[in-house]
């Protein structure tokens, strides 16, 4: 076999068999075949695409190019969470607890944030002693004990998609629905859950701006993971507006605490509530109305909250911090942005509101870069929201920097106008594998 | 300046500045840019295609990138001719002393063969003490003296071009018109020749296998040469057949000599004749009609045949081998392939014949392969031609296999068929800077 056809027959717009990619997925990782030449397969898969089925077979190659985790002794309900990433999205803080405290198996691994998007670890690890380390014994017999547990990436995890994706951030290959599908998918494989709730982003703050290309990469998805017997539900939610009010890590985690009180920002209660429902009735095979009721009893009597609590100490984390969420440091710096206008807060670009708090010191522009666990926004007006000019729109906090110095980024980021704008939504569609489907 | 942006653009079916460009050119050749990037554009380039500008900008670009030659001392009359490769194509032996008889000016670089084609250096060197390798100063002067000179390519010559061809070659772009076209039009904007005759192969033993690509690249060609000051004609001509009879080195030496003396095949007769007519009009800016009257009369007087004598000893080879070309020493075996079948010789798979002729030993499959002076085929049937089974359709040559160990290879190059078929067209169409048009 030549990769040279390979890639003629993918420039043609062929579909690989399965002997193909696994001869080029080993040949990535074992360096045969060299990087010149799985670039332009890329660039041609960029063109043409590739079918369920080669999707599914590529997944799969990657998600076994190194360790995987066996969850196997958890049994039968273990239930995953991915976001394909946005601003001010700490559901992962709130569901992991709730779900766990209603008989689902969350045993997580999240990841670290990266350019204008935050990681749930990066979040939890804003909580004095919390440890996103465990051994691979102790994760399992913590999720056994009290359900939940959420680590950072260890171990050698899908090493072929970290090389591809690192040819596809150079060679402008990323935007390419089954490679974006392919690579979230074997990394959620590989972490070894039976059930897997997506949440797709839409919007300015996401990767996919229209609800039409994330109803493509939801299904693409969903059907690479039914491929490999797991069950999968997607949901496609709003992320032209942050979700919540809080941007920026220990901001973002008492934010979660606020859920968990019930009194939490309407928009990331309701969406937790959605992602929480699904992930609980494939997890234990109930309906989503049931588990939707039972999410509401959990946050409302509190076991949420102390699922968390539980979580946090058994992490080593300080719990303290989550029964008072006021013990967390505030910023040395805030500086309040005020409206510059009368009339509408019509549009929000998501994505530099993100960029706004990686200066403020609450992300990174590159993997080694120290975060500032105090930075961030808090959000006082959001879009559709009525704005008198002098009004706060928001505050900008930092231990790091002057926090004025953003406030043009952050301002570059709102349009205004004088009508109002159409309301948002802020769940398109639920595409679920759930029993009442 | 980056990279990815540059590819991204060209995903996107944009066009590129010359900055862009000569930025990919120059990190291509420092190294910069990783191959892995330029691969990735490659493939884009592929599917998104490049306008004549770019493509003329390109051109330029690597034309530019090493050394260059400059005849400009020999006046405005220099003409260089390019062939796109075929399979018996012996055209610059006899034109390149038909046209400098004349009065043009042929100062020439050539090539070696790789794969199914054969090169003019290599059949030039079957010519004992024929020296391909001049230094600058004599080369010039000797295109001075006798009006021609062929050399091989000395100098480091379109380096960018040598490593652009080497990624095509192992990542399936080679087949882009606006790739090929900068490719081959960088190397002999760099020779230096202020006209240059194009003969674009059309068929199953070129790379253009129909006449509307093949007139694609032709105008494409054009238009490159243009936008740098040259006169550029391009005839697309038929490779669905070998030109002429012989294939292999010293074979073809011999049937070149045959045209020059008047008596040979008449398929390679004719073509000489309309690339030498274009070559002589673009060179002394006269009308394709006298310039064809008066090649017609130095094949006739004997004149083109004593220019090749003055150019084979100019260069330090053996003369008499030309007044005598029966001195050129025979293949130690010669096995004679019959016919199968009774009908005609309805279709020849040039490409597979050529490679019949590298397996006699007449080519090589990689650079360093040692070619057999005495090795190919002489073809006495050609596409058309009435057969009866049992009869001669070809000898196979060479004095290093055993001949008959490529009959099989040769005969499955041929279909045959009860009914006549179509007859051969030679030129398909001439696109001309001549001063008649």
């Amino acid at each position: 076999m030549r990769m040279t056809d390979i890639i003629e027959k993918k420039k043609r717009g062929l579909a690989h068999t399965r002997e193909e990619i696994d001869f080029l997925i080993a040949g990535l990782l074992d360096g045969s075949i060299p990087d010149y030449q799985v670039t332009a397969w890329l660039m041609a898969v960029c063109f043409r695409g590739m079918t369920d089925e080669e999707t599914a077979v590529l997944t799969d190659a990657m998600a076994h190019s190194g360790d995987t985790v066996d969850l196997s002794a958890l049994g039968d309900g273990t239930v995953d969470k991915h976001s394909t990433g946005g601003v001010g999205d700490k559901t992962t803080l709130v569901i992991a607890p709730l779900v766990a405290s209603l008989g689902g198996t969350v045993a997580k691994m999240s990841g670290r944030g990266l350019g204008f998007t935050g990681g749930t670890v990066d979040k939890l690890e804003s909580i004095p002693g919390f440890c996103t380390e465990l051994a691979r014994e102790r994760f399992l017999s913590q999720t056994r004990n009290i359900g939940v547990a959420v680590v950072g990436q260890s171990g050698n995890l899908t090493p072929a998609d970290k090389k591809l994706y690192a040819l596809r951030d150079v060679t402008a290959t990323v935007d390419s629905i089954p490679l974006i599908a392919s690579s979230i998918m074997s990394k959620k494989l590989a972490a070894g859950a039976r059930s897997i709730v997506l949440d797709v982003k839409v919007g300015s703050g996401a990767f996919m701006k229209d609800v039409e290309s994330a109803r493509l990469l939801a299904e693409k998805m969903a059907a690479i993971g039914r491929a490999s017997g797991r069950r999968v539900s997607a949901l496609l939610t709003n992320m032209d507006v942050p979700l919540g009010h809080a941007i920026g890590n220990a901001l973002e985690v008492a934010e979660a605490i606020s859920v968990l009180d019930g009194n939490g920002p309407r928009d990331l209660t309701e969406l937790c509530l959605a992602l929480a429902s699904e992930m609980l009735s494939l997890s234990l095979g109930i309906s989503r109305e049931t588990a939707r009721a039972r999410c509401l009893r959990a946050l409302a009597d509190g076991s949420a909250k102390h699922t968390l609590v539980k979580l946090v100490s058994a992490q080593g984390g300080d719990a303290s911090y989550i029964v008072n969420p006021s013990k967390f440091p505030r910023a040395t710096a805030v500086h309040t942005v005020t409206c510059p206008c009368d009339g509408y807060l019509a549009r929000m670009y998501t994505d530099r509101i993100g960029i706004t708090a990686a200066m403020l010191g609450a992300g990174r522009q590159k993997k080694t870069d120290v975060i500032d666990m105090t930075a961030g926004i808090v959000l006082l007006k959001k879009t559709g929201d009525r704005v008198v000019r002098g009004e706060a729109l928001a505050t900008l906090h930092s231990s790091a920097v002057a926090p004025d110095t953003a406030e043009n980024t952050f301002l570059s980021a709102l349009d205004f106008s004088h009508e109002a704008p159409a309301p948002q939504t802020l769940i398109y569609d639920i595409l679920s594998d759930a029993a009442d489907g």
